[in-house]
């Protein structure tokens, strides 16, 4: 594609002029009558937010030697997006509620609360009064919104350890710092509440939580929940609730958003599309603005619209469509795909958990799971990038090591593929670390002591 | 639909404790060990980018009084959206084009270029290969990230005046000052280069140049864009080309773009679906990075990659449909529309320039015309604000002040609206200016004097 829209979209320059000769002559003549203060030679370069607008992922990635083995087909187990395998199509209700928007031809304007000069007329004012809900390109621009809304440079945040790595990058772009707080495995990645409220400070502006969680998996209980409330009640923090993932919970098992719970803290939810409707690439998020007791207040939500409209929200014909796809998706849709992703997680826990060497706590929702290497038996591996790296060189499975989510020596698993690939990669992870694992020896763990 | 969306969208917090009682007995007990370094109460304040994101449209709008005459049905001329009449629908190609995208079920996942797990599989990597093309939500990301990638804080950039007022909103918010060069009424909006080169200086990073021109309809001669390339060479400036009205030329005139004319500038060009193809809604944007000789080279590149993973991209949907669109809308379909802008601007231009105390420039393209006010023969008006507030009160038409385009005493026309209703403005308008002009007296000439 491509190249087929190059002929529109990319022009070749007419009369190019690549003559040295000429240029300098131009250039000559200028630098006599030149100010000071003009830049007398071409030096661009990009700013500074730009240059720290740093996707760890793509860092950590990019350093890596990914050679499958050639004898047998990779299988990607990296890859947040549900749809790349195509086993996990949307519903028709949802493309058919895109395609009456489209038919409808009423959805080919800006949305209300974007242009600003249509107060007067309007045909679609039907969506966002833009007081509690605001509609967002992507869940990743209402965290970009919410983020950008409550802090300054120089405050921090507090996010989770292992967590989705945009928080940070948006965050340490706009010059504020991030404070990791720990998530235990041994709880089922429950937050280290003693640890979290440690790193809250006079400048702690935004406490994000992610639930259910990528990369974990996990779910977090009510009670937890109100824990985590107390919190950031007690130390007036307003939460960020990343539930990109809400209602993906395992049939079994009850989601409980944060905002139910609250009395007191205010709270932004973002959420999105993305995800449970399982079309990432429609980028429709939306940020829920909980306020309690005017905390936010007008100030917040202005200060939300005015962020809104610098570059306007979504795409309007999945706008006209969000309404029918929120009420008319059939629950067999939600239960089909969480049965299957509850089904491929226990497939992968049965067939990872008894490898010796290898760590899982079994996942409550979202689509992931992490897988802890127990580096002390895999002497061969530095951390887990080299154990991943290895495991596609030998296996051709690919893995996101952990390191990624600033928890080095996991990896995380994405449970959206095919239920064959799934087991076909756990019995090719099982053999690499079959072959590569090393029971402690006596002498190492005397010398440990 | 917002209420609808609701019982989706706004959980209703449970077990909300609005119990002030108990709410301070919490506090109590917690300010006992409370650090100072904690808050100790709710104290949640926008940020300073979020307060500093300002649309001047909206403020001067806000501010005016807007009771429209009972007697006579509203007639909004203010509203750059050419769907809002629905005269003017986007081609049945168009979408035809969306539907086939959604159809595929090829477009529903992340756009590889944009999630960056993916880079061993992907079945969709079909669109930007990025290091010439970034594609965008809408042409305002578009403009977004080539100010942000080329600007640092304290630097400045020269914007037109009169002008989108985007620009200045964005760069503002981001620390970076704006120098607004003018264009030039009696000079069918030229820019008065002379003037933008006086206000180049060391921190001067870009040099934005809207061509088609939105508020002016002018369209610049490739004599006077390579005038101001030579200013760009000279001064060593890179140019961000908003063209999101190119090829939006009446039938009859012809539209260059900057990079087909630079052989030595580097320019950002920003375009986009909105308003050729008459989906502003769709928000789909992009940038063309135009280097020359190496220029902006690997990192500018990189930083408009980087930028643009902040949020991602545009609908993949409508990505899916952009080669189809650009390239299989019928020639037909431009030439419609353009020559429907065309004949109402004349309509508009005819009735208008024979009133007394109103000035035209007859537009050769976009969707705009400027109309200035003699003040002088208004004495009951102090400003643009006022005449076009009285305007809506007394004719029920509404034209945008140019104060919003930072060019008092001009008003906007936008001619997308159907030709009886155009008519009808005018009509009004002109009765309007007839009710309200005052010859200027001998007098007061005298006292000028
Ligand atoms: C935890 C989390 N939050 C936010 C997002 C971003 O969602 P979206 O694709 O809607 O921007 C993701 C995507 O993977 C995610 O995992
Ligand atoms: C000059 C100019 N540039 C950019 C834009 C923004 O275009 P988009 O709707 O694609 O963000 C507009 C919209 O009116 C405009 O007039």
């Amino acid at each position: 594609m491509q190249k087929q829209i190059l002929p529109y979209l990319k022009e070749m320059p007419k009369g190019l002029n690549r003559n040295g000769i000429q240029h300098k002559t131009v250039k000559g003549s200028v630098s006599k009558s030149k100010q000071k203060s003009r830049r007398q030679r071409w030096n661009i370069r990009p700013s500074e937010i730009s240059i720290n607008t740093l996707n760890p992922i793509r860092a950590i990635v990019d350093g890596m030697k990914l050679s499958p083995n050639p004898g047998k087909p990779m299988i990607a187990l990296s890859i947040g997006d549900p749809t790349v395998f195509g086993n996990l199509p949307t519903d028709e209700k949802v493309t058919q509620a895109l395609k009456d928007a489209i038919d409808s031809h009423k959805y080919n304007g800006y949305a209300p609360s974007v242009e600003l000069e249509d107060i007067q007329t309007s045909k679609n004012l039907l969506l966002s009064s833009l007081q509690d809900v605001v509609l967002t390109s992507g869940c990743s621009q209402a965290i970009d919104l919410a983020i950008t809304v409550l802090c300054n440079p120089g405050d921090n945040i507090l996010i989770p350890c292992p967590g989705f790595s945009l928080y940070k990058t948006l965050a340490v772009s706009l010059g504020i710092q991030v404070k990791l707080y720990n998530l235990l495995p041994e709880k089922s990645w429950e937050i280290d509440l003693q640890h979290m409220e440690s790193l809250i400070d006079d400048r702690t502006t935004c406490l994000i939580i992610n639930n259910p969680s990528n990369p974990c998996g996990s779910v977090y209980s009510k009670e937890h929940l109100q824990n985590v409330l107390s919190v950031a009640s007690k130390n007036c923090i307003p939460i960020l609730a990343d539930e990109i993932y809400g209602d993906m919970v395992f049939p079994g098992c009850k989601y409980q958003s944060m905002a139910s719970l609250s009395s007191d803290v205010p709270i932004l939810a973002c959420g999105g599309l993305a995800k449970r409707w399982l079309v990432p690439g429609w980028r429709m998020g939306w940020i829920l603005i909980h306020d309690r007791n005017q905390i936010f207040g007008k100030e917040i939500r202005q200060g939300l619209v005015h962020l809104s409209q610098r570059i306007m929200g979504a795409c309007t014909i999945v706008q006209g469509a969000i309404e029918s796809i929120l009420n008319d998706t059939p629950q067999e849709f939600y239960y089909r795909t969480l049965s299957f992703l509850k089904s491929n997680s226990e497939i992968c826990f049965s067939e990872l958990s008894t490898v010796p060497g290898l760590t899982l706590v079994l996942p409550a929702g979202a689509m992931y799971l992490m897988v802890g290497i127990e580096m002390e038996h895999f002497p061969e591996f530095q951390n887990d990038v080299q154990f991943t790296e290895r495991l596609v060189t030998e296996q051709s499975v690919f893995c996101l090591p952990a390191t990624a989510f600033e928890y080095p020596n996991y990896f995380r698993i994405v449970v959206t593929v095919p239920e064959e690939m799934m087991m076909e990669a756990c019995a090719r992870i099982r053999e690499f670390c079959q072959r590569h694992y090393r029971p402690c020896s006596q002498d190492s763990n005397e010398l440990d002591q």
